[in-house]
C-alpha cells in the first residue's frame, strides 16, 4: 500500500517553519502528486495567534498574528490544479479545551467554519472537515466537542469528517503507557459515541514500540469495522528516537511501519508530514534523501534532489581528483 | 522601517558554527549589503577560550584554542569593502561576573581593548563599541561594568556604544516573569545610571509574547527618548517557540515584530542575527527562504537561493514527469 | 597528523539517519578516500531491533526491523574498491549487558559474529573487529565480556580488535567528574586485564574540557604504551556545546584537537564520524564547509561543496546586483 495523504503542517505546535512562499509550495504539491499523494490535511487552520488566513472571527477573539500569504487559498487551489482533495482543520486555541472550557472552543469553531465555508467553499477541493483536537481515551467533554462539531461541520458542507488520536503507547508515556487491552477497550467506547458524527480515523503510529506497532493496527482496524469507520493509519515519517526533535524517520523503520499497516488492513495511509519529513525540497536534507528511497520502493524514478544537485557533481570531480592521483603514483613508481 | 543592522555570532554560547571560510563571509556580506544593513556587531570577540583572534592579552590570562582564521580583521576588511559600520563587542569570561568578580571581568577588558585598538584600530569601519554583558534588571554592580568600561572604551575611540539587554518576559522566564510596570521602573532606574557611559539600547524583542511585544516597545522607546538615549530593537530572527533550539523564525511571526517595532517609533532595527537565521547561504535552508520573503516585503527581487537551486529545476523535471504520466494515461484512456 | 580513520553510526543510539541509498554511500567512501580515510568502523552491526543487513541469528531472538539495504556488504564492497580497512562492531542489544545479564548480550554476539564471518568473511577489507560496549572505567563485567569476546573474535577471524572508551569527564558528567589521577588508575588497570584480548583503544575526546585533553591524551598515550597496546584517539568531530544535539564541531575546537592529539603521540587519529559531521555530502551544511576548512588545513584542494553550488553562483548574482545599485545611484550622482 503506498501512502496517498499527509497533513500540512504550516501552523505548528513545535515544528520549524520551512518559510516557503507559492513558488515553493506548488513544488512540494508537484512532489506529492507524484507519489500518488491524493489527500491533504491541514492540521489546523488556526493555532493560538497563528492562522493560514485573516479570519474576522479569530481577529474578534483573539490578538491574531498578520497572515502575509492566505495560505489557506494557496492549498485550495493548489489542490484544485493538481486534482488533490483538501481536508480543513479546525481552529485549536491551546488553552480553552485545555482548560475545561470545552464549549468556547466549540462556538469559536463553529463561527470560523462558517467563515471559511463561506469564504472558501466554492473551490473543488473542498473535500474533508479534520477535527484538531487530538485524544488518547475516552473523553466524555471531547466526546461532545466531537458531537457538537461534527454536526455542525455535516451542517455546513457534507463531505468526511477525519480525526487522528494518538496512542497513549510506551514511546512518549513511558511511565504509564496504556496496554493493549486498555486501549480496545478505551476505543470500543469512543467509536460507540462518535460513530454518528466522525468517518475516518486515522491513528497516530509512533506513540508504540515497533514491534507492537501491528497488534495496535489490527485492532484499530477492526474496531473501525466493527463501527463501521473508515479506519486510516498516521504513517509518522519524523524520528521520535534520536537527540534531535524531531528530523526525517530512518528509512528502514518506515519500511517497517508501513509493511505493518499494509497487513494489518487499513484502508489508507497518510503521513505526519510530507513536505518537513519526506520532500525532496524539504529544510532537512534527510527527507530529500528519503523520498528517493520511498520512490524507489515503489517503482518510480528517484528525483535525486539530493543527489544530482551534490552527490553526482561532486562525486564526478571526486573521481577524477581519484584518478588522477592514482596516475601520479603510478607514474611515479613507474620511474 | 528595514533591518538595518546584524549581530554576528561566530563566537556564540549556543548556536552551531557554520565553519565558514573568507570566501562564504564575503558573499554573507554581499548578501547583507543587499538587504541594506549598514551595521554588523560582533556579538562577543571571545567568549571563555574562544576568540576572534588570538588576543596576547587573553592568551595571557586563559587556556585559549588558537583562532586558525582571524576573524576581526575579515570581518573589518569585508565591513570596509561594503561600506558597513562595525561595532566590536567585548570579552565574556563566562565566569568571573556570573561569580561576582566583577572588576576582574572589567580589568581584562580593559586590555583586550587597547590591544585591539592598537592592531585594529587604523580599520576605517571600526565605528561602534558594544558591551556583551547582558542583563534584564537593574543590577548596581553591572552598572558599574557598565560604568568603567564605557569611560574606558570612550578614551580609548570616542564611538558609539551599544548595549542589547533582555527583557525578563514571560517565553523565557515562565515562573516569574516580570510586568510591564517593573520593567518600565527597573530600566528607569538603568537607563538613569548608564545614560553617560552607553549611547544606544537595542532591547532583544523574542522575550516576551507576540501581543504584549508592541507595549515593552513603546516604553523602551519612551524611556530611551526621556535619557537621550538612541533607541534600537533587536528583531529576533530565530524561533523560541519550537522543540529544535534555534531554527529560523516563522516569517508571520517576523512581519508582526518589525510592524510593532517601526509603529513603536525605535530608531534601527538590527536582529540576532542574519548569517544563521535569514541570510541565503545559511545552514538552514529555511533561513534562505526567510530572506526571499524578506527581499519580496522591501521590494527586492529574492535571490531564491532555495528556489533556484532546487525547486525551479526540480519542479520543472517534476512537471514534465506529470505531463507525461496525464499524456500516458489519457493515451489509454483514448484507445 | 591527519584524521585516517571513522566510524560509520548508520546503526546509532541518538544521530539522525541520512537515509542514504548506495550512489551517496559511494560518494562518501569517495570523499573519506580524498582526505586519506584508510580506516571506517561500523560502530555497531546491530542495536536493539535494527542491523546492517537481515540477520538470522538476530531475527531469531528479536522483533527485527527488515533491512532494505545490506548495508555491511555495501560498505564491504565500498572498501574492498576504495582501498579501506573495515573493522566490524558488533552486536548491542541496549538491554541485557545494561541489565546485568552480561552473558546473554556475549552469547547473542558469538553467534552473530560466526554468521557474519561465514557471509562476509571472503572480503578482503574485512580487516578489524571493534567490540561496542562502550565502558568508562574499571567493570570487572565488562572484562569479562571483552576476553570472551576477544577471544572468540580472535579465533574466527585473528584480526585487530579495537575499543572507544569514553572519559568519566566533566563535559558529559559535570556531577561527579573523575579526576586525572583517578582516571590513570582505573584505566591501568584495564588495560593489565584486557591487553591480551583487545590490540587498539581509541579514547573519544569529547568528555574533557579542551584545556585538559592534552594531558588525558598523554595519560591514555603513555599507559598504552606501558601494556603494549596501540593508541589511537576518537577526535569526535560532533559539538558538544551548543542547544543542539548535535551538529558538526567548529572549525577551531577540531584544530585544537588534532593539535593536541598531535603533540600527545597517539598512533593514529579516527573521528566519530565522517558521514554526519565532516562530510561534503552530510545533511548537516555546516559539515560541508567543515570538509573544506580540513581540505585547507593539510594542504588539499577544497571540494567547495556549499561554496559551488551556493555562495559562488549566487555570490556574482549579488555582486552584479551590488554593482547595478551602485552604478544606477552614480548615474543618479552624475545628473
Amino acid at each position: 500500500m503506498k501512502i496517498t495523504g499527509t497533513f500540512i503542517d504550516e501552523i505548528t505546535h513545535d515544528i520549524p517553519s520551512s518559510n516557503w512562499g507559492e513558488r515553493e509550495w506548488e513544488a512540494d504539491f508537484q512532489a506529492m502528486k507524484y507519489i500518488g499523494i491524493d489527500t491533504v490535511i491541514i492540521i489546523r487552520n488556526g493555532y493560538r495567534n497563528l492562522a493560514t488566513f485573516n479570519s474576522k472571527v479569530l481577529s474578534s477573539n483573539f490578538d491574531m498574528i498578520n497572515a502575509p500569504i492566505d495560505l489557506l487559498e494557496l492549498f485550495l487551489s493548489l489542490s484544485d490544479k493538481y486534482g488533490i482533495n483538501l481536508f480543513f482543520g479546525t481552529y485549536d486555541s491551546g488553552k480553552y479545551w485545555m482548560n475545561g472550557d470545552y464549549q468556547r472552543e466549540v462556538d469559536i469553531n463553529k463561527a470560523f467554519t462558517e467563515e471559511v465555508n463561506d469564504k472558501y467553499g466554492h473551490h473543488p477541493s473542498f473535500q474533508g472537515w479534520y477535527i484538531s483536537h487530538e485524544i488518547d481515551t475516552y473523553n466524555p467533554d471531547v466526546m461532545n466537542v466531537y458531537r457538537q462539531l461534527g454536526n455542525h461541520l455535516k451542517g455546513l458542507r457534507d463531505i468526511p469528517i477525519l480525526i487522528s488520536p494518538y496512542i497513549h503507547g510506551k514511546k512518549q508515556f513511558a511511565e504509564d503507557p496504556t496496554s493493549l487491552e486498555q486501549h480496545k477497550e478505551s476505543w470500543d467506547k469512543v467509536f460507540a459515541e462518535i460513530r454518528d458524527c466522525v468517518d475516518i480515523v486515522a491513528f497516530q503510529d509512533g506513540n508504540v514500540d515497533y514491534a507492537e506497532l501491528y497488534d495496535y493496527l489490527l485492532v484499530n482496524s477492526k474496531l473501525a469495522k466493527k463501527y463501521q469507520l473508515t479506519g486510516w493509519t498516521n504513517v509518522e515519517t519524523f524520528d521520535r528516537d534520536v537527540l534531535i526533535k524531531f528530523p526525517p524517520i530512518n528509512w528502514p523503520a518506515l519500511c517497517h511501519k508501513m509493511d505493518a499497516a499494509t497487513r494489518s488492513g487499513v484502508d489508507k495511509m497518510i503521513t505526519f508530514e510530507f513536505s518537513h519529513f519526506m520532500s525532496p525540497f524539504s529544510i532537512y536534507p534527510a527527507a530529500r534523501h528519503l523520498y528517493d528511497r520511498y520512490c524507489e520502493s515503489v517503482g518510480l524514478t528517484p528525483l535525486n534532489a539530493g543527489v544530482e544537485s551534490d552527490t553526482i557533481r561532486l562525486g564526478e570531480i571526486l573521481s577524477d581528483r581519484l584518478e588522477n592521483s592514482i596516475a601520479d603514483t603510478s607514474a611515479l613508481s613507474n620511474m
